[in-house]
């Protein structure tokens, strides 16, 4: 049960952005320019991210939903996400996501644990500046998100159909405050 | 030196946001509701949560200048920060704000820290629904600005006379992008 009364049969972020709308917004507006805006870094690769920081963070909702998203944005390529959260290092994503990956790794510890020496091997690989930046945006504010959803004890669905269906939405809608995205 | 070219001479967050406004305007939008907007938590009370959770994120740009402006805030009563920084039991802030900075202190572990006692706990001083949900807002927000200011390495100075101005620059102005702060 959530620790404050929140709408009732909402999951996850979406009872919070209800609950309280005017940080909703922004924290919907901010998912939406990370996630979905202009960036060298597909969206897939970043729901990647989203959900290997979610899955650091032991955030049941978060890393299931944005997984399903990934999953969805990489179509044929879909179990990469599995293989990332089972083993970065043998997956079959590229050397650079890699390096950007274990960045993010860092930044769900500590925004310091993040060394020269982690930004020299993922520019050695092609990494550039907008790269770094929003894979530690990404990780940054997954380090919120996850907090928020659980510091609160939000309803987290278990049914696998249920986080399939949000990473549909999260596709093909995007970060939209939920009372907009309904006709 | 921080870890992407960011603009010279400008410190911390605000570097960030000029290197990339898109995503820096969401994050002072959430700020400004989250710490300036209608709450009933005071100011000054939101500032000091905010400026805890940086101190355990060992995060010295943002625990300093939001210690800056908490102080401002709490004027003759300035010095409950240093006070909450050096013994949270000891201090002499309110039973119930020190049952809300513990729940703040629980979030920058990992959300599922929080639990059913901590809240109850809170409750029982007088704690209402909307104070534990900014108090683990408050939290979980800056569990992402320490990271995404340190994760870069970002510009910090050390003069205390640089974040005492940037606390009184909170204070009078709010969170507004820079070059939107400037006559």
């Amino acid at each position: 049960m959530p620790h404050i009364a929140l709408p009732e049969n909402v999951p996850g972020i979406r009872s919070l952005v209800l609950y309280r709308p005017e940080t909703g917004q922004h924290l919907y507006d901010l998912a939406q320019v990370l996630l979905r805006g202009e960036s060298p870094l597909s969206e897939a690769d970043r729901e990647l991210i989203a959900t290997y920081v979610s899955h650091l963070n032991q955030c049941y909702f978060c890393q299931n939903s944005h997984a399903a998203a990934a999953r969805c944005l990489y179509g044929p390529s879909a179990q990469l996400v599995d293989e990332v959260l089972t083993d970065l290092q043998a997956a079959g994503v590229s050397e650079k996501l890699k390096a950007l990956l274990q960045i993010a790794g860092k930044v769900q510890v500590l925004g310091k644990e993040v060394k020269e020496d982690d930004i020299a091997k993922a520019r050695a690989l092609g990494a550039n500046d907008r790269e770094i930046h929003d894979t530690v945006l990404i990780a940054a504010t997954f380090c919120m998100f996850n907090r928020y959803v659980d510091g609160l004890a939000t309803l987290t669905p278990t049914d696998p159909e249920a986080y399939r269906a949000m990473g549909e939405r999260m596709t093909s809608i995007g970060y939209v405050l939920p009372q907009k995205a309904q006709p």
